[in-house]
């Protein structure tokens, strides 16, 4: 992540086709592009594809690359995105009270390990804006109540968009967001469940796991769909645990799979390694 | 496992009090007994014990132990087991068409990893009779059908009681047996299931896991009891997978998982390290 | 594994260069292959690919895949090794007196987990000819004292020859073999090391780990060359352990590591996943 | 750790012998002790016992409790250490210029995952000050150069006697410390190694690590003796890594390692849960 050369990276799927990797590879070369990366998967007359290239003797400048690769994609009825390293990304995190993954993300975040920009922190509680302030990041309250729900969404939304945030992370969040506010960033917001999914949906899963006298419990990092923790799975692992931990153990010993899942997650996420097919992910690591 | 003098392991669980461990470690002081290996655990007010103790000038003869220890038993309301290692627990499989868990328990069984008999394996398919008879095990087989399960299950328990079988493994058995045959072998009676229980209950499981895009797939090897699944946990284990896994892959992963899961929690069982208690086991591993 | 359409897999590495995959695609784009799966690994200006193809539509014939592929590898500098699925390799297998590894093999070969023949094997002792038996492999003996090694090794040399063995598998084969052996078969020896290479080299690993104290061991699954547990390592496992582990323990616990690691080791080399540059492997998986 | 009723842990070694357990376990019942935990372990005729008793009803004093066990102790020619819950540990840490070990720990203790006071941060350099200052610890600067490492050693020793250092954690710690510094904390003073050990000792494991190619990379939380990185191992872990990882994906790797492993070895030590035996550690947990 040192050496700054510029690299672009492509995310794409079609429908399978002979002929494919020859007609993407040209086209980068024709136009002084060297290859750094490729990892090709096709599964079921599906083709996916993740590459990245060198920039630095490109014919295309980086804001007109989706562009031109607009008619490629269209030949083939591919969906497709395209990232320059040059320009990071914009993430902004939601957070309650627990402040184990804030402290996490911000501590990588600050030794450079994920290679974006974080405007601002946004949380329903008070207790972390002084964790915020350490990494100086400015924190935004938005209280939550039944009443003033739906209001405060949207003054999210505004802030969010004003803000150019293109990533969420909600980093052991509290609140469930509503469809509308979903919808604003499909496969672009993240969340952290704090157990192996589809095990222990929904509310206290490690007093779930607690009672159910499981010998193992796991996290969950996943994209946010409508549908409660039914998101496509980007990262999940597994810590052991035996009949001497108490429901307090499995929480402390939780809260290091939680942070280490989630910033595993967000960083194959930030590298464009994900790519959403239907109910899963395809991840390029 | 070679050298073998005569041991005997008490597993004992009562309401916990001031004492409990002196006057079990006196008794047994008291009758000539060295303790080679201890494991205590509390858990809100209750006492879990395992104590194995040399026998070699233990002044009670190994089958008078039981016994001898029911006053003591009585006097702190406890339950316990005792059993000596001299005398071999005997253990019948139940098999359908699979063979990766049989023949990884045969193989086991071969290079005296459990320290038990096999007098017999019962199935109600033909297709592993070769597979038992390698291993110079009796094969009995039991066609199962809607109509004449009941009666089947009859015959195989009348058959297993003549055989004095102590413990049940179900090695991928297809069948779901009947309370009434479940009720014969309680805290006895061993399954393995190919997933991360409680995810993915019930028929198919690899496939459910293939369709949720999980990225980890499980085994547990649990007790069996009256509800499907739903038996105390014994033992689990994980593998990790990715989007380039058929279910085909799955399957062939997961069978490593199983074998070793299924292997695990035989082990423990058979070295009388594992107590139930409600819905839980105390593992002393 | 089971439908079997004719693919063909190439293995190539050069000094990288643009438009290096473009070339490549376009070559088998204009001779009708459909590229079913690709990776590129780029790396110090060295270039690696593994790449599978379609070859139903191939223009041309298997058996002159090599010869057609030399201009573009000339052109290139580049090394490379292409196989057709349809021709099995054939596979050797040495052992001595342990039969964890050799049961683990033929048993996997026997629910066809491994796309290969394995036409004998060859071992020092008689112990486990009824274990060949079993699965029908002959038996080839080769008892081996310090005055006849030599001569020895020449008949077996001369045997896999005849038998165009093309991979030798060391199943915890206890002889090491003299630089004349190893050099017939460079990048094509796969042996199984029971620790942690490079912890605990050479003779009674589990015996040195014991003594160590340390609380993982691991085994290593690597290609054989003149350096005794030198060569590069293909795949590497760990299981914990504790203070109530004996030695003996170790070597039980250790037996499951090795076939698992070791059988891990054949199948990517069998699925052409591994490809040897210097002291290392790149291992598309 | 939250409701804190008073209890103390023994931790005991002596020759085996009939009636250890009866005899200790009476001692505690006769002056008012409950068992709460008791872990006792016999290894070639040798005894190890963890007991943790609730002092609430007890009739000696936590500050009497060393003595009066010296009896007992003598009598089976016993090592013994005893600690009560009430009475913290005061713990230093040392570091130099890497944060990602000091934040883990002092982000923990804050969490109160560790029961011990943190009195004083040791280092050779000033990068770390701001962080120890973030979190209250006062920080004392002793650079150390060949000339003047004698001499400020001596200067830190007394400043730990002045603080009633009990307890030293090298948290990634760039000096040898004398073998004079070393004896001042017999099995008191844990180090981190970014290997494991006993694979790449010394120097730039990760580099090594690279080199040579292994599939895996490890960490080693130990005590600290004499010879380099031959202290009785605590804790080891591990994590997986490919061809594709460069030195600096090792680097970064292995700080989630290292801190986690730290933490874990830390913990264990605080919790009396660690006994030193010869080159070996017997870990109660």
């Amino acid at each position: 992540m040192s050496e700054q050369i510029l690299t672009a990276c492509l995310l794409w799927h079609c429908p399978d086709k002979r002929g494919l990797v020859a007609q993407i590879a040209q086209f980068l070369f024709d136009r002084g592009g060297n290859i750094m990366d490729l990892d090709v998967h096709v599964d079921e007359n599906l083709f996916f594809l993740r590459l990245t290239w060198d920039m630095s003797r490109f014919s295309i400048p980086a804001d007109k690359l989706e562009e031109a690769f607009l008619p490629l994609a269209r030949q083939h009825d591919a969906s497709y995105s395209i990232r320059v390293n040059q320009k990071k990304r914009r993430l902004a995190i939601l957070v309650s009270q627990y402040g184990h993954c804030l402290q996490e993300i911000l501590w990588r975040h600050n030794l450079r390990e994920f290679d974006v920009d974080i405007p601002l922190i946004l949380s329903n509680h008070e207790d972390l804006r002084s964790l915020a302030e350490q990494y100086r990041i400015p924190f935004h309250l938005f209280p939550i109540t039944p009443d003033n729900k739906a209001q405060q969404e949207e003054l999210e939304i505004k802030l969010l968009k004003e803000e150019q945030v293109e990533t969420i992370v909600l980093a052991r969040y509290m609140q469930i967001l509503s469809p509308r506010f979903v919808a604003e960033y499909p496969n672009r917001m993240i969340n952290i469940h704090h157990s192996f999914l589809p095990a222990f949906v929904g509310g206290s899963p490690y007093r779930q796991a607690y009672e159910r006298g499981v010998k193992i419990v796991g996290a969950t990092c996943h994209y946010v769909t409508d549908k409660l923790d039914e998101g496509q799975i980007i990262e999940q692992d597994i810590i052991r645990i035996s009949h001497k931990d108490s429901i307090e153990d499995l929480i402390r010993k939780g809260r290091d799979l939680e942070r280490f899942v989630l910033a595993r997650g967000i960083r194959l996420h930030l590298e464009d390694r994900v790519l959403v097919h239907g109910r899963k992910t395809i991840v390029f690591d």
